[in-house]
């Protein structure tokens, strides 16, 4: 097995973009476009919790990137670069750095984003993935949670509960169900669709936690309430397969996490821009709901009757 | 015990400066000043790696922030602020918390600087602390650690391999040395000289990996050789001290991790300014070789005869 610095020669210097300095500095060094504010997000990724110690690191390197294009992609920001932070068992294989740095590659170039830096450690506890990610937005432009309006609608990109079904096909070893699986794996950021709404979209967050959970964010953010129509919530067809079995798990949909979908709100005036901003992106944008006065998140049925109220998604350490 | 959010809430927000957006939003922003470059850093510290699972967690704080801290200083940079990776045994006390930010909080005050957001998990292995730290320099004043020149002389600042005789006397259990104890447990990043370096150094870093490994990594970026003149390396009381007693662990001064001093090089015509420099920022410090031909490093003593060439350092996976 070759050393730290063998593997990083070997699987990271090539993905390193100018910022990175070829890797041979402790630091990165970036000059910001004039005009443009620098946004950063910053997401730990846990063997065990956020994904299987077996995955195939492929996609382990897929997720980590994603997941931090996703908290991008929902302030209206473009990727730039990235720092990666490792810890790994001492004697994981060096196929693994293969495999990682080939998904790590692959993200790379569909979103147009080069590696800056990072550390590599080992661990006697579950591997580590923190990506540390940099983009840029027009100066004043990003789109914060807070900012939702009286009025405004409420719209998702794609369908929800994918992900969190995903994971029960594999936990529960149900035999197909590929697209949910892959949801699971492999997040779609939405950046196309979040650079349209930086100019129509009042608020907006990724859905990491669940959707009432994220669109909980956004009201408490912004001293709002939503309502949102459980019949309008967008499902995918494998989901409705899935869930045409199991009934009983339907709660996923709004509260399963992982969907790394946009959440956003933005004035009924805009309503035609954004249907012509999600056929440009090829991405479909459902309106869910409205916002309106008061605090909390309440999700109702067609008679109107309450579904569930907030649901704060999960949290560590309780 | 509280959850995720609420303990963000109590420790955390407190800490968020401008750019963390109250840390109400998974992405900060940060308008860049004219005319400056963006530095960044990012480490990963892991228990039982970098420091110990029982360490009192104010002081796993500060050197996680000083490690980067490190970094940034050896660049010529000013630190601005920073994102906090977390992951964390689901069964920690919120005592644990309530300690941290105040070590947080004394750092940042220390060395003006704020946290502008992160993510905190749990793990089911050792903690992780994985800082990222944004820092400024005037726009192409970044120092590298390529470019260090034929005849230039080398320093070092304050005094070599404390830190990694600190450990021993921790893990050894020898009472007392707590000025050696203290060396490992909080470094102290030398941002003033850093910054006055600026326009002095031809190339710099920081010394974590050892004094010749580090030294090592500026030459082989420089495409030079080092040689180092052991009487020259400056010890401090306790370190002669411990090594009357425990010689036999002398090269620990020039191999040592740790220490988060700065190694750099400057041409023989900035000798004085130097000395200014030091004097300046009450920090010794101390020619101790100089930039030859060739490759690699060399350690020489008062007759001339090599005590040790490069060596490499700590390397994770080897």
């Amino acid at each position: 097995m070759a050393g730290e610095f063998d593997l990083i020669d070997r699987y990271f210097s090539p993905l390193a973009g100018p910022e990175g300095l070829g890797l041979l500095d402790d630091a990165a060094c970036f000059h910001p476009p004039k005009g443009q504010d620098v946004i950063i997000s910053k997401d730990v990724l846990v063997a065990g919790t956020h994904f299987f110690p077996n995955d195939d690191p492929h996609a382990i390197a897929q997720k980590a990137l994603c997941v931090n294009l996703s908290d991008i992609a929902a302030k209206g920001a473009e990727p730039a670069f990235y720092f990666l932070g490792l810890a790994l068992p001492s004697d994981i294989q060096e196929t693994w750095f293969k495999s990682f740095s080939k998904g790590l590659e692959e993200t790379q170039k569909r979103h147009h984003l080069t590696l800056a830096g990072g550390d590599t450690t080992s661990t006697r506890g579950p591997s580590i993935v923190s990506v540390t990610l940099i983009g840029t937005v027009s100066a004043g432009k990003m789109i914060r949670r807070r900012g939702a309006q009286l009025g405004d609608d409420v719209y998702v990109t794609g369908t929800l509960g994918d992900a969190a079904l995903g994971l029960r096909t594999i936990t529960e070893s149900h035999m197909g169900y590929d697209f949910l699986k892959q949801r699971y794996y492999v997040p779609q950021p939405r950046l196309s669709v979040g650079i349209g709404l930086k100019n129509l979209a009042t608020a907006s967050a990724d859905i990491s936690d669940g959707l009432l959970a994220d669109l909980g964010h956004i009201c408490k953010a912004s001293g709002v309430s939503a309502h949102v129509e459980q019949c309008l919530l967008p499902i995918s067809e494998q989901a409705q397969q899935y869930l045409s079995i199991h009934p009983e798990i339907s709660p996923d949909i709004w509260s399963g996490g992982d969907d790394y979908e946009l959440v956003f709100t933005s004035p009924v005036k805009n309503q035609q821009k954004i249907k012509v901003l999600g056929d440009k992106c090829c991405v479909e944008i459902t309106r869910i709901g409205s916002i309106k006065e008061g605090a909390g998140i309440s999700l109702i049925d067609t008679s109107g009757k309450l579904v569930q109220a907030r649901h704060r998604g999960y949290q560590h350490f309780r």
